[in-house]
C-alpha cells in the first residue's frame, strides 16, 4: 500500500479535562494533517488513552523534534506515550516449531507487503523450514531446545534477537515455553497464539480438552506473553463453529484456520501501534 | 407451520454392522416415508446416534404400535431409544424472576406458533411478569425463593410441573440454583441458559469475570441441568464481539441478545427430539 | 442505565487542519468533561465526521447556551452539526404489521429501559397486537391500508406521528410500501428492517430469492428509507448460516432472529446519534 | 492424517420408499463398515440425496466389484451416482495470476497433507510465482493470456489439464474469464472463488462496489464455474465485517482473508465428494 507517510502518537494517562484540546491544539499549531484519531476513557479505571495518526509532510519538523516538542506535554499530563514513524518497517523475528499454517500466513503477508514489516530471520527448533524460509531471502536460525539445555537455547535466542534489531517476536506457534527472565527483558514485545479461546482450556492440548467438554465452539486468542503462563494481555480472539461429529484431530485441523486469521489480525493491531496496555489488559483502537 | 404430522425416532447404541439397515427396512416394509434422516459414528466412543423424522400417514399403523415393533429391534441393538409424535405439543414451562429478555422472547415464538408447544404455565420468584403472561391467556404461579424455606419453594415448583403435565422446564434467566434432587428427577428435562461461554466464567457474575480477564467476544451457553452446577451437557453456544469501550453493564446488555438467541436455538433441538446425550455431551442432528 | 447526563454533540464538515483542536479548546475551555469521543477522516470524500458525549454536568449552561456558543464556529468551519440532550427520551413511533417478532423484541427493551425512549404509540394495519401493546400501556392505532385510499392512510399516518411528537419511525416488518412524500417529509427519521442482505435480493419474498439461488448464509439490514425502495443509507447488517434443508419456510423462520436483532442494534446506533449520513451511506460511530 | 481407507458413495435420485433400506441393506450384506452417513431428502423438487462413507477393508472386494455390483440398484432407482476411493489422491491443478494470498494458503495445506491432495502443477499467466511453486516441487506452467489469442492460451491450459491426469482446477484468484467452452469441458471440475457475496456485486471490482454501497460486511463466494459468469451453483460464502472508517483498499485486504478461508473450506467438501449439485444449487453433507 502507498500511504503516506505518517507519524503514530500513542498515549495512555489520567483522565482530565483537556487532554485532548491541548494534544489537538499543539498539532494544530503546528499545521498538523490528523487522518486518524481514537480515544478511550475508561470509566472504572480512570485513565485515558489515545492514538493519533499524523501525515508526517504536514508537520515542520521531523520525528525527533516531534517528540522534544511534545515531552512536556507528556510531562504535564502523566502520560505514557510513544512516537513511531510509519517509513520505518518494523523487524519482526518469527519463531516457529514444525507446524506450517501461521508461517506460510506470515510469509504470503509479508511478501503481498500487507503488514510493513521486515522478517531479519526466522528461528526454530526444527530445521524443518529451512528451505522454505531460506527461498524468500529470509535468514534462518536452528535453534534446538533441550531439556538439559533450555537456559543456553534461549539465550542463543534472545542474542539472534538482539542482534537482528528485532522489535517483535511472534510465536507462531512455536510450542515451547519461554522461560520468564525472557519475557521480563522484552516485555509487550512477544506476541503468541494460543489454541483455545482463553480462558478456556489453558495449558496442553486445548483441543482435546475442549472435545471431552463437549463445547459447539472452538477459538483461538492472540496475547502479549507474560512470565505467567497463558495469562498475558488478550489482544484479539475469535471463535468457529464445531459440532459432535468432529474429532479432536478435525478440531486440530479447524483450530488452524482460525489460529492464522486470528495471530495476524493481532499482529497487525500491535504492529501498527493500535494497542495500548493497562492492568493487564488491552485497549485495542483498530 | 402447517408441516404434516410426523413421528420422530431417535435411538444410540454400540455402533455394528446393520443398524441402519435393520432400521430401515423396518421402515421401508411398512412403506414409511423418510422426510430427514441423521446418523453419526463416534469412533472414540464406539457408540451410534440416529434420527429419523417419518410421515405418520406412510405408516399403517399408530404410534403405539409403530413402539411395539420396533421394541424387539431395539432390544436386539441394545437401544436407547424414544418415538415422539409431532401432533402432540410438548409442554413447556418457563420459570422467570426478573429479567424479561428471555421470557418476552419466548412469548413471542409461542405467539408466532414457531416452537410447536404449549405453555401450561409460567413460575417465578416474582409477581413482575404476571401481568404480561396472564394477558397471553398462560397461568402464573408466584412460587418465592427465601433462603430459609427453598426447599418448601421447589417442593412447590414440582408440584405444579407435575400437575401440568411438563416435559420440558426452562430456566429462563431464573437466577437460582436448582437443587441436586430436583435435577435428578427431570434429567433431560431442565434446560438452562447460562450467561458465559462455558467453561470459561463459571459461577457468578460472569460478565464482570469477562471483564476483568480484557476477553475480546463474550457468551452464552444452553445446556442441561444436572446436580453439577455449570457442568450439564452442552447443547447449543455462541458469542458477541466486545472490545474496551464495553463496561460490565454493555456486556450485561449484549449478553441478552446472546442468551436469548441460544436459549431458543438450544430449546429447539430439544424439543424437536434432535438432541442425544451420551457421557455428558451431547448429539445435536440439526 | 442510570448514566450520568450527557450532551450528544455529532457533526461533519469539509476536512482540515484544526477541526478537533477547536472543538476540544471550545469545551476544555468551559471545563467540559468528554466521556465518548469519535473522528472519521474520509479520505475519498475529504469529509470529516466527529461525535462527542460531554457530562452535562461539567459545562457552567444548559443546553440551549452550549448551541448557541458553538453555532459561530460550525459556522466557521461549514458543519453540519445536531447537539442532543441524553435525559430528553426520543419519542419512538413503531409501525407493525402481523408479524411479532420485532414488536415483542421492542416492547421488551422498552420495558427494560435499554433504549433511553417513550413509545408514544404503535400504529399498524391490522388489529393483530391491539391488546399486546395497549397492555403496556402504549395507545394504539389501527389504521388500515387499502388500495384504493392509500393516500388517506399515510396522511392519517403523518397525521398520529405529528401529534404524537415523534422523533423516529421504526417499520418493525410494516410491510407497507411508504410513499415517497412522506419519505421525504421525514428524512432521516424513518428505520426499516429489510429482510435480506441488501443489495442482494431487493423487493418481495427475498428469501424465496435467496432459496433459488442457493446462497449458504442469508441476511437482514436495517436501513434509512428513502424515496427510492430498498436503496437507502445502510445503517447496520448481519446474516446467518443455511444449508441445503433449509426450505423457504425455514429461511423466514432464522430471518427473524437475524431481523430483529440487527433492527435493535441499527435503531440503537441512530438514538444515541451514532449516525451520520452522507452521500447514501453512513458512518456509524458504535 | 492417518485416516482407514474408505469407499465414498455419493447418489441422488428421485425420493421414494426403501432407496435408504436397499443401499444400506446392500451394504450390511457385504459386511461393510459406515463411518458417516448422511441423507436429504428435498420436499421442493422431490430428489433424494445421500452420501456414504464406507471402511475399504469392512467389504470382501475392491472398488470395482463395488461399482458393479452397486449398478443394478443405482439403475432401479434412477440414480447418479459416484463412487470414490480415499486412497487415490485427487490432482489438482491450481491457476494463479498474481496475488499470493490463495496459492501460498493451498500450498500451506498440500504441505501439511491436510487436504489429501496432488497437486500435479501450477498454472499462471504471470511467472511471478514460478519460484515458490518449484521450490515445493510441483511444476509451474507459465500461460500468458493476450486478448488476440485467447483461444490458444485455453487450449494451452486444457492440454497441460489433460496431460496432467487433473481431476480439479482450482482458480486461486485467476483474475481471468474462463471460456464457456472449456467451462463446459470440465463440469463440476473448476471451482472459483469469487470476491463478494454472491449474487451482491457480481463482476469486476466488486470491493468498490461494495464501498460504494456503504454495506457493513463483505464476503466471499466459493462456486463451480458454468458458462454464465458468476452464476455458477454455490459451494460455500462467507463475510466479515466492515465500517465506515474501511478504504476500498481496506476491503481488498480484509476480503483476502475471507477468500482463502472460504476457497479452502469449499474445495475440501469438493474433494471428499460431500457436493452434490442439482438445478444450479449443492447440496453440500458437511
Amino acid at each position: 500500500m502507498s500511504l503516506a507517510r505518517r507519524f503514530i502518537l500513542k498515549l495512555s494517562c489520567p483522565d482530565r479535562v483537556g487532554i485532548v484540546a491541548t494534544v489537538s491544539n499543539f498539532i494544530a499549531s503546528n499545521n498538523g494533517w490528523i487522518t486518524e484519531a481514537n480515544h478511550h476513557a475508561d470509566a472504572l479505571s480512570g485513565r485515558f488513552f489515545m492514538r493519533l495518526e499524523i501525515l508526517a509532510d504536514s508537520l515542520p519538523f521531523d520525528i525527533e523534534t516531534l517528540r522534544e516538542r511534545f515531552a512536556p506535554i507528556a510531562d504535564d499530563f502523566g502520560m505514557t506515550w510513544h512516537i513511531s514513524d510509519s517509513a520505518r518497517k518494523k523487524r519482526v523475528v518469527v519463531m516457529v516449531s514444525r507446524q506450517e499454517h501461521c508461517l506460510y500466513d506470515l510469509l504470503a503477508r509479508w511478501h503481498a507487503d500487507e503488514l510493513n514489516i521486515e522478517i531479519p530471520c526466522v528461528i526454530s527448533n526444527h530445521e524443518t523450514f529451512r528451505g522454505l524460509v531460506e527461498w524468500h531471502g529470509i535468514p534462518f536460525h536452528y535453534v534446538p531446545v533441550k531439556p538439559e539445555s533450555k537456559a543456553d537455547s534461549y539465550a542463543k535466542v534472545m542474542e539472534i534477537f538482539d542482534e537482528n534489531g528485532g522489535d517483535v517476536m511472534v510465536l507462531a506457534r512455536y510450542m515451547q515455553i519461554i522461560p520468564p527472565q525472557m519475557c521480563e527483558k522484552y516485555p509487550g514485545q512477544i506476541i503468541n497464539i494460543h489454541h483455545s479461546f482463553l480462558p478456556s482450556f489453558v495449558g496442553a492440548k486445548p483441543y482435546h480438552q475442549a472435545h471431552a467438554r463437549g463445547v459447539k465452539l472452538i477459538g483461538a486468542t492472540c496475547h502479549f506473553v507474560t512470565s505467567e503462563l497463558d495469562q498475558g494481555p488478550i489482544i484479539e480472539q475469535d471463535v468457529i463453529r464445531i459440532d459432535h461429529s468432529d474429532q479432536p484431530e478435525d478440531l486440530v485441523r479447524y483450530g488452524k484456520d482460525i489460529e492464522k486469521a486470528v495471530l495476524a489480525r493481532g499482529l497487525r493491531y500491535h504492529l501498527e501501534d493500535r494497542v495500548i496496555t493497562h492492568d493487564n489488559k488491552t485497549v485495542v483502537f483498530r
